[in-house]
């Protein structure tokens, strides 16, 4: 990763960089899914781009290259992808827009309002719900990429807040805060590519949301631009004027104006990260502890349970190319830990005495739950290679097999239930075409209330676009409609975008869609921001 | 307090309860303020109620009984008990209804849409703002009074969430929880009236929110009945899908919808309580030691910082009738607090080994900043007395003082700024009629980035009610002008109701009312829900 290490083009992340999919993986999928057929990297067949259409005039730099184009016409959802490889771009922005100050947002929005030019904002693209994708060319669109807003604007040290611009990326903001003695602790998978105004308007959650929460809790203020008028919400600790507008903002998706500055709680930097790995003999037990650790208040940072299938995988990865395999599985099975067993990861961020106290806290938890410690390697495994693993996806599909990602959040009562009901309906969405799908599951952000569940799921491709995205389809429809007829929520982090919009009404009602189309028409009356996201009911997925 | 016991008119809390204030504390009044002139109890005239209007048939209990109209005619601000003491009680709800159920309140709220009859919708009636208060009769007006939902309905132990009937009051969640070994933990000063809808709906905070958070953390799910149809929003412990609806409802104030029942994520009952006493040598010194608290996150649930002023009336009251005094202040002066010193109050709960180490943490960072122990004495003394200050008001007007509370809350690095300006217009305001104006002031609530800050201020009676209302309306507008051109929020814990109204879009700005009010169009378009709260920018101090 390198500040200016090119996009890849058609693939998650940067020119050059790679995370291919190990021996023992392949031949793990090959077991379940049968052989699949290797989706090429590279358009199939020559971008075909028709010219961006002439725009008024703008108050910022505006580009109309091709490739800048390219890379602005869709997110990082598998389907996107699989697109990009085949060429099969479908449409584009007719322009980029990148505004470099404030000003110049409201005075664009202002100028493309007038003229009934379509604005899709622009973070780092990682969207993998669709929520940056140009789907028609009905109208002029523009893309407003805020990567030109991406600095820090100030530090109150003593209120431990920092101000930046919408359009800073994860490194960058930690960068800059290190400098400072301080870190957002935000750590979402995407973190190298997303920045901080995507992640409020899609209210993300990092992997040490147990101990930092979620993009939502550290919001202390905000700046948004909209075709109707600004919001500059200052930084407050606390407040009853009124509902909270910042929550209004949270989750947006670019459907209530543009947002142009953050203020985040921050914290000291961590002397130190430790991430712990424990085997537990059943989902069962493993849930319990994760449970009770989060409900009992140990002061861990992150807590990731595996279900059993994910630590097979995990394990097979881990433990390819070592000679003693067998010798640790049949250990494992002596001492009770089958094919059952499930990898928890726990970790602690702080100066030695606090990760001291919070490890001591997990393991003697563990300990009643009959958990296996494994020390620190996994752990260290997978702190190296945590913002790495969104790379597997484009050697998975070099290898002929595709993959996806989502997830909901549940109490803890009905958690099971709900993850049950997933599984079944991603496993067997491609039955009746005589297709397995494979499915893993895991727990990430555990809650005093309930947790996050998180599904990566597997299935083989064949040589045509349309087929793959087909399955992919059926396989999402099946999972969203498990989640909403379980009274999940339709998405713990991932966001709404265009492809869970059709299930938004299911979830929060007639009123709830009036509530929010409400703001929006106050704010962009002509419906100019990005009007596919968020409340547009028609199903894209295959758009 | 008794569940039987009858809620005063035109005074705090129930009948037959007083907490009447000191000799000493009276003439500490008497020497900054003068002598006033007491303002009697019960009404000057009697009471002149017009006959309540005809209203269609309702598909609930309804009461047109003149008392009943009476204490539903406005909350527990300081001009409403003047008024409610001198009989000028001005306007009155038409009847009062008291719903069962859900569906109840569906059907009342679609008979009053078709009917034009406004609803104010009312928990514990304790609004300080206006926010209950009926201020004309241009047209028939129904108080909803929600005490008839007040059951506990569900509890899922397993997530740790309580499901209550939104008119539940404070008394009867913890007697409802206690027996499940639970606590929710939400203590504000009003808790003996208030209740959960109430919080909900004014954003409340507790004085132990530094352990338990506000109720805005508080709430999972919830169910909102509104003109324009109904929300039901099911516990989620965390969520993307679109911006959260929930945080739309906390703050509204009953302008969106009427909220029936409340989902809250609840706590193992702790074992213990205690709150112990520091004296520190300034204001600074107790504000580094606050923050320091807070931002080492120290496991404490309750801080609270008394300003000299309020140090001097605490011990005032606290050593009156102690033969010990001189030599407690000689002593005391003679390790250098003198009269800057300031009270510090932190507290905690649990077991008794979590609250060892809280105190423990506590102590040290106390003795570094030279802080003096006191021990556990004026703590006990404090929990116990927690809820009986707010009856202190009832008898000062008796002697001839009137007594308010505000609050705002402001990042650390502005906070004493804040304070400084509030407190300057505060004492200042009444200095062109040759007034005193006494005011104390504390911090009760803090945050990472934050504090609340929290003003009682005493000016003494006429015999005149209209010129008691003026002197404390003009020491109201001084204070909030102060307030919002710091930038700090209108309210911490209060809410805005009427009487903060007219300053609201000075916090939020055009573009922030609009989007409420669209909310709120959406939801209530014939605007029948308490419409002069909130967006309502006619100042009505004195109405």
């Amino acid at each position: 990763m390198g500040e200016s290490a090119r996009r890849r083009l058609g693939g998650w992340g940067f020119e050059g960089e790679d995370f291919p999919p190990t021996g023992e993986f392949l031949r793990w999928l090959e077991r379940h899914l049968g052989t699949g057929v290797a989706v090429l990297r590279g358009p199939g067949r020559p971008w075909r781009l028709p010219a961006g259409r002439e725009l008024p005039e703008l108050a910022a730099e505006v580009s109309q290259d091709e490739r800048d184009r390219l890379t602005h016409s869709r997110g990082q959802g598998l389907p996107d992808i699989l697109r990009l490889r085949a060429g099969a771009v479908g449409f584009t922005p007719d322009a980029v827009c990148r505004p470099a100050t404030f000003e110049e947002v409201g005075e664009v929005l202002e100028r493309c309002d007038q003229a009934g030019i379509r604005i899709i904002p622009w973070g780092g693209g990682t969207s993998v719900t669709g929520g940056v994708n140009v789907i028609d060319d009905q109208v002029p669109t523009l893309s407003l990429d805020l990567e030109r807003l991406g600095e820090l604007e100030n530090f109150d040290e003593r209120s431990r807040l920092a101000t930046f611009g919408a359009g800073v990326t994860g490194p960058r903001v930690e960068s800059s805060l290190a400098e400072l003695g301080m870190t957002l602790g935000h750590f979402p998978q995407s973190w190298e590519l997303s920045t901080l105004g995507g992640w409020v308007v899609t209210r993300s959650s990092g992997q040490e949301s147990l101990g930092y929460g979620r993009i939502d809790d550290m919001v202390a203020g905000l700046r948004l631009v909209a075709p109707a008028g600004s919001l500059e919400l200052a930084p407050s600790p606390g407040s009853a004027a009124g509902p909270d507008l910042r929550r209004f903002v949270l989750g947006s998706e670019g459907r209530f104006g543009i947002v142009t500055s953050v203020t985040v709680r921050v914290h000291p930097s961590p002397q130190r990260r430790v991430v712990q790995a424990a085997l537990m003999r059943s989902w069962d037990d493993g849930l319990e502890v994760v449970r009770e650790l989060t409900q009992n208040r140990t002061p861990l940072t992150m807590l990731r349970l595996s279900d059993a299938p994910e630590t097979q995988v995990a394990m097979a990865v881990g433990l390819q190319a070592s000679r003693s395999e067998p010798l640790i599985r049949g250990y494992l099975r002596v001492r009770g830990f089958g094919p059952r067993a499930c990898l928890l990861l726990f970790g602690a961020t702080g100066g030695s005495k606090a990760i001291d106290r919070a490890i001591d806290g997990a393991r003697s938890v563990l300990r009643r739950h009959r958990g296996l410690p494994l020390g620190s390697k996994p752990g260290a495994k997978w702190l190296r290679d945590r913002f790495r693993h969104p790379y597997l996806r484009d050697g998975l599909l070099d290898s002929g097999y595709a993959t996806d990602t989502l997830e909901t959040a549940a109490p803890w009562s009905a958690l099971e239930e709900v993850r049950d009901h997933v599984r079944k309906a991603i496993s067997g969405a491609l039955t009746d075409r005589g297709e397995a799908v494979a499915v893993l599951s895991h727990i990430s952000h555990p809650y005093l209330d309930g947790a996050s569940l998180y599904f990566t799921f597997f299935f083989r491709t064949t040589a045509l676009v349309e087929q793959n995205i087909a399955r992919w389809a059926k396989i999402k429809r099946a999972a969203t409609r498990a989640i909403v007829s379980s009274r999940a929520t339709l998405t713990h982090h991932h966001g709404i975008g265009q492809w869970h919009a059709p299930w938004l009404p299911e979830e929060i009602g007639p009123s709830g869609v009036a509530a929010l189309r409400a703001v929006a028409d106050a704010l962009d009356p002509k419906g100019i921001l990005n009007p596919r996201v968020l409340l547009d009911p028609v199903d894209r997925l295959e758009a």
